[in-house]
């Protein structure tokens, strides 16, 4: 029986420790091909690029793992990976990250890394984001290896529906144990820090952080990722709002 | 009474015939302030600009409607426009468009119009991207514009619910009328030219169409447009597929 084909990236670039770590992580578990970015595309979300012309060359590195890095948006590596002829065939799953930092909460709409599961998930192939709730380049991966192992198993062995692929986050340090939850509401804010240019015009940098507006015990991403667990929540991309479109018919359009 | 504050955005940039349009066709309705790209952000998702300073700056034209162009992403523009201090106030709705091009089925997820809607909505303003089925800059959006008036009014009255938003798309030319759908299921297809440059090198422009896999009597978003009618399916950002978490708590994790 043929191994599993593994297609792996990211949004943090070919060269992130992340995206080594996960490469390390799997593979016992399949024929990997890397198809990534050619450097850091955080917040990419499923951005494509349409105005200009997308490139991808091979990369060699110290192991026996095939490599190419795109100088396009994390989904766009996923649609070069599976319709410009390098695969001999469909991957038999999608795997994205391991991102640094947290794509818990609303953070999946904005990640590059959920980008490119999405667009997996789009081509019909069990995809899965994984991401660690710290934003250091040097950031230690041990305690999640084993959860991205059994994770990657599971679904090798059961699929996933139509439309949906994984967000799985890790908290930092050691962890508890694994929960599946929901995406918890809540919103960033103090996004900007305004400065000013040596020729006197303002102009802002993104910064702020996430406030998490869920009931402290309801056991969203956001709870397993400060209770020290994994966090998966199955997301789909199908955002039909199907609870709303009755009510929504009573209106006068 | 005061009338309502409306910030209007778009990702084809300021200068754009849809944001013109769609401008012209809500003077009416309310005080409007757009904040939008300072050109074109086509396929920009819900990106967001990370590692580069964002700078916007006020834009005059021949009437009275404050501008300002950004060089962000449209999920930039509402950032910057809700927390930047240009607003007195929080916006009663927030209007991103008209689109050039059909964001139905799964171009919601790479739509910069409906980036900017999701940002809205994320940020609890009743929020709405409109998109016209023709790529065409010179597009006529006449047809459309009465089926605007009456949704914007409609939200204005009702709102909407938390982390719900409307992605209204309308086809080309005559309207027969209008449909609250889902979004259709299917993809894109023969998405890559390649060329060779002058140096003998490979390139990729994206291209391709979208294949519609539902049965042809679903009343989907593709559907409506196929079928003369506006189509608004209400739409998401709680991307949890809530339907999948009992079955998936009986696998082995």
């Amino acid at each position: 029986m043929s191994k599993p084909l593994i297609l792996v990236t990211n949004d943090d670039g070919i060269e992130a420790k992340g995206i080594k770590e996960l490469i390390d992580t799997i593979v016992p578990l399949g024929d990997i091909i890397v198809f990534a970015p050619d450097g850091p595309r955080s917040g990419m979300s499923n951005a494509i690029t349409v105005n200009t012309p997308l490139r991808f060359k091979k990369i060699e590195m110290c192991d026996n793992v095939l490599r190419f890095a795109c100088n396009g948006t994390p989904t766009d590596c996923v649609k070069l990976a599976l319709h410009s002829g390098v695969l001999h065939r469909k991957p038999d799953i999608l795997l994205s990250g391991i991102n640094h930092g947290s794509n818990a909460a609303i953070n999946v709409i904005y990640s590059g890394t959920m980008g490119a599961a999405f667009e997996g998930c789009e081509n019909s192939i069990p995809s899965i984001g994984f991401s660690l709730a710290n934003y250091d380049g040097k950031a230690d991966f041990n305690f999640f290896k084993p959860y991205i192992i059994k994770i990657v198993k599971e679904v090798l062995k059961h699929g996933l529906p139509r439309a949906v692929c994984l967000n799985v986050n890790a908290p930092i340090g050691e962890v508890k144990g694994l929960k599946i939850t929901r995406q918890a509401w809540g919103y960033w804010t103090d996004e900007f820090e305004k400065r000013i240019d040596p020729n006197g015009h303002s102009y802002y940098w993104m910064s702020g952080y996430f406030k998490n507006e869920e009931p402290a015990n309801h056991q969203t991403d956001e709870w397993a990722l400060a209770n020290g667990y994994v966090s998966i929540v199955p997301s789909i991309i199908d955002l039909t709002a199907h609870d709303f479109v009755d009510e929504m018919k009573t209106w006068n359009l």
